[in-house]
């Protein structure tokens, strides 16, 4: 019996990793990459004045993993852009998003309980893009456990790396804060995912890949679908990060205000939050304003 | 005789496309991107501190579309410098823009009539850059329409798409503006431009290379020279602009004081014009006081 | 007799520029650089609240040099960190640099004697980079002149040339300054190491590369010494700088007083010195008092 299951769920995980992605779950993932755009205060502005701004912001949003895994393997940044398929569907997301007529799509895709779903689906992406990435660099450096974890980490955090940029692109400039300072669930997660997919792949791990792939997409999907319903941005790495931190870099424990304290001299310590951590009621009552 | 003329025009529009661009038509780009790098507030000072810093912004000004298009394509983004030839001579314009003894050569190249006739040429290579940059991607991606667009688009274009980081060289940082979001003229037209040799190379337009290629060095020649005689910067294509926008992205219709009351919330509506389409009157009266 | 010298001479070249880096040099190369990064004033808050971010830019300061060079050349920008072996020294040396219980690491290697003998060791490892760079460049473009220059000086110089964006990776924005509008000793010593490298390589030196080599690393580790030595930023070559720019571009002379009274109208003259030029005394302070 317990060997049959054993069975049935490597059958099952293999069956998983192997499912296509196009077009249900790369819809999802762009709806929603589009979605946690359209909350950026400005953005809609940005759609009236210079719709190609706001074009290439979208798909900085939708493809921004791609052009940094191709960035940091040296291939053409905007090599994905070949997928001619890919690009008119995110555009077609992109527009129903933004110029819908009475902005119908926006409140559909909005609407909780549809956005859970999408979040969940956008998750399975995420992981399957770590993956990916790891093994697209592990093909080419055999050896390259560093630019493994790199290739993973930008696959499975995108835009969120070189939000700086982005937003310069809609003339908005915020040097005191980034991605890596101030890291959110998904880009920690993401970097926790490219470490465990990278020793996967260097068989430090005892199981397969499948498996791996499926358990961390249960992972991902469960915190951030739960992350999403309660509309909190604390991490479930919380605790053993802080303790971990605690020990082998001297950060103050809890990381309240002992680390306000000793930032203000540096970096003005900025009470902005990071894209996907901000609260999603302030931010739909900020994007609905702006309409 | 109407065959024959057909038959002419094609004869011609072919020895046109063909014909070679250096060196005098490229001096003209030279010499024309060199005198606007020389227009922008505060280069003549970084001329007289960093000579480095403004040879630097010159190769950007002159070679900013070859280094863009090959960033985009995934090669080398200094593969351009090979040509000594080109950069020796580009070296030499900006030698006698900037330092030549009571200024004379910038005033001979600044004399309405000749600047005319290099703006004139100017356009002729920057047609050909666009055709050139489509059919380079067209090469390496054969469906990739998107790419096609794109390259086309930053060949055309040039240094005025990084224009944030190559005024970061001289130490000016204007986050709230940039070329995207602003269009000026010749970028507008790059991009049309590119789409319509794009939709060539993809046999959607009924007409040869050659043919487009003479029509659009033009239409670009004729606008061009007409706006810089009358230091304007309206475009030729604001009417239909306004209303495409209107219809398809429900921009305000004239773009005047409706847009900037939206802006005002998001990125602070800057009064900076963008580089080539700043009264030239004003600039020539910034430079010279600069000197 | 003289014909002995000359050959033992030769030999001794030799033997020196076959000399391996990897790891005493490499090591005194990543110690010093990873000083200067906790020599910047907030890198020690950095390292508490993020030491991803602190690590990363430690790796930007050991292998800026390789990620600027690759990307010159359109390879992966993280081609270098393949090499498992030198990436997991160099965080070892930042680790033990920015959390070594008592700063006990520190202490030693930031004191004066110890100190100098690292400048020496590592201005052996630029040298060896100038000319490496060069010979990539002229491998892969056997006639451009200005893209082993261009490499070259961008072996040699590293962070230092990106040291804003190194910045922004730590909350930091300082636009109205960087490392080419006010070069530092390494970084002018760099660019004049690689234009005499690459008359080298084009046969217009008539010496041979091994004795370029070290004369030019007697030249930097003598230089760099004394002023680490004395704290002093003062320029060997600014005497013959200040006449040369004067003929040749108008640079006022002497650069004082007139430099500032040009340069306050366009980019607001910024007190701040350079990464490796500022008085050591002052950083070492500096660096007390954040811990």
């Amino acid at each position: 019996m317990e060997v049959l299951a054993v069975l049935n769920l490597g059958d099952f995980a293999q069956a998983f990793s192997k499912m296509g992605m196009f077009p249900v779950f790369d819809l999802a993932y762009y709806i929603v990459s589009i979605l946690y755009l359209k909350y950026e205060p400005g953005s809609v502005e940005v759609s009236r004045r210079s719709p190609v701004a706001s074009w290439l912001c979208a798909m900085l949003y939708c493809f921004g993993s791609y052009i940094l895994a191709d960035i940091m393997l040296g291939s053409s940044p905007i090599d994905y852009f070949q997928h001619n398929s890919h690009i008119l569907l995110a555009s077609a997301v992109w527009y129903l998003i933004f110029y819908c007529p009475l902005n119908l799509f926006y409140k559909c895709v909005a609407f909780l309980p549809v956005k859970l779903v999408l979040v969940a689906l956008k998750e399975v992406v995420r992981t399957r893009k770590i993956a990916a990435g790891v093994h697209h660099a592990h093909h080419a450096y055999h050896h390259g456990f560093f630019i493994m974890v790199i290739v993973g980490y930008v696959k499975g955090s995108g835009v969120a790396l070189i939000s700086n940029f982005e937003q310069l692109l809609r003339g908005v400039w915020r040097p005191d804060t980034n991605e890596i300072l101030n890291m959110s669930f998904p880009t920690k997660a993401s970097l926790y995912g490219a470490i465990l997919f990278t020793m996967q792949e260097a068989h430090w791990l005892p199981v397969s890949k499948s498996v791996l792939i499926l358990v961390f997409t249960l992972f991902m999907v469960t915190t951030k679908v739960f992350m999403t319903a309660r509309h909190s941005h604390g991490s479930p790495f919380a605790l053993i990060e802080s303790w971990t931190c605690h020990l082998l870099f001297g950060s103050p424990l809890g990381g309240g205000e002992d680390d306000h304290h000793h930032a203000a001299a540096a970096a003005p310590s900025s009470p902005l939050k990071t894209k996907e951590e901000l609260s999603e009621g302030v931010r739909k009552r900020k994007a609905k304003k702006a309409e």
